[in-house]
């Protein structure tokens, strides 16, 4: 069982795999949901009735920990409001302990949607981090706007965007 | 102005600067703050009373926005519980809003805390994330525990933090 969860695990490790559609099938063989229903093993630190917390088997830093919520949602975008303040109040709670926990300076708090997400369902990484501890992964390459008018671009489609999801949303 | 902004962003840019403890200077000199007032440029995508989202002038990829609190936290650990459900609804409609705008297959949202935090105000990026885009960073590198046992260790420790945590807020 647990070989075969680590299996899983590295064979979606830095995939960019595209994700099933099909909320029941996820949840059948869904290992986050497995590991909810500790059907499958996992080193878990916390759990109230809406999330849980567990270790990442392949940390960036020990301490490393998933926040998932106990139902089956892909990813962020799927997360009905009434679930992000008590997702979100776990991962905060995390954050903390895994500072004080692993006596670390800071933390980084992270989410994948679809790219770069290795399980389809919705988890948010809380992670120890320490000065000079090599990670800048994150912070490369970035560069900037060729120019202003680029920026304002972007600004309006993302604003225009905006405008009609939270239309959307009220109708 | 301009120049002052992105200069004062380039200078914060990868370095794990330290955090003033002072909530008060901070709010007086701080850029995030500074752009909340509108007192300093930025291509602002959304606002409501809680929190505003603008683009990252230095972003990861085009359409890389930044989402903040009005009011001046540094980290989300100082974030107070009855704004956590405002922001991360933000995050929630920047991260669709990146992904439709920017036509891009997923998104990415992340914090950090401190270490790599750029500016000492809270600050959530929300990155449009596309197949085979070249950021793997952060799942490099990651490995595994040596043995159960020191996994089953770090959770004790996380556990023990946890319940120490909640018994504190309890009191």
């Amino acid at each position: 069982m647990k070989e075969e969860q680590l299996k899983l695990s590295e064979d979606y490790q830095g995939n960019n795999s595209t994700l099933s559609g099909e909320k029941k099938s996820g949840e059948t063989t869904c290992i986050f949901c497995r590991i909810v229903r500790q059907e499958a093993p996992s080193n878990i630190v916390f759990r109230d009735k809406t999330s849980v917390a567990f270790l990442d088997r392949r940390p960036l830093f020990p301490g490393h920990c998933l926040v998932v919520p106990v139902e089956h949602y892909e990813t962020l975008l799927e997360l009905p409001m009434k679930l992000i303040e008590p997702l979100f109040s776990t991962v905060k709670l995390l954050a903390e302990a895994v500072q004080i926990g692993m006596k670390s300076d800071g933390s980084f708090v992270a989410a994948n949607n679809i790219v770069s997400q290795s399980v389809p369902h919705l988890h948010v990484h809380v992670i120890p981090r320490r000065f000079h501890d090599g990670l800048k992964g994150f912070f490369w390459p970035r560069q900037s706007y060729s120019n202003e008018r680029s920026a304002m671009e972007i600004q309006e489609t993302l604003r225009k965007t905006i405008s009609d999801l939270q239309l959307k949303t009220r109708l």
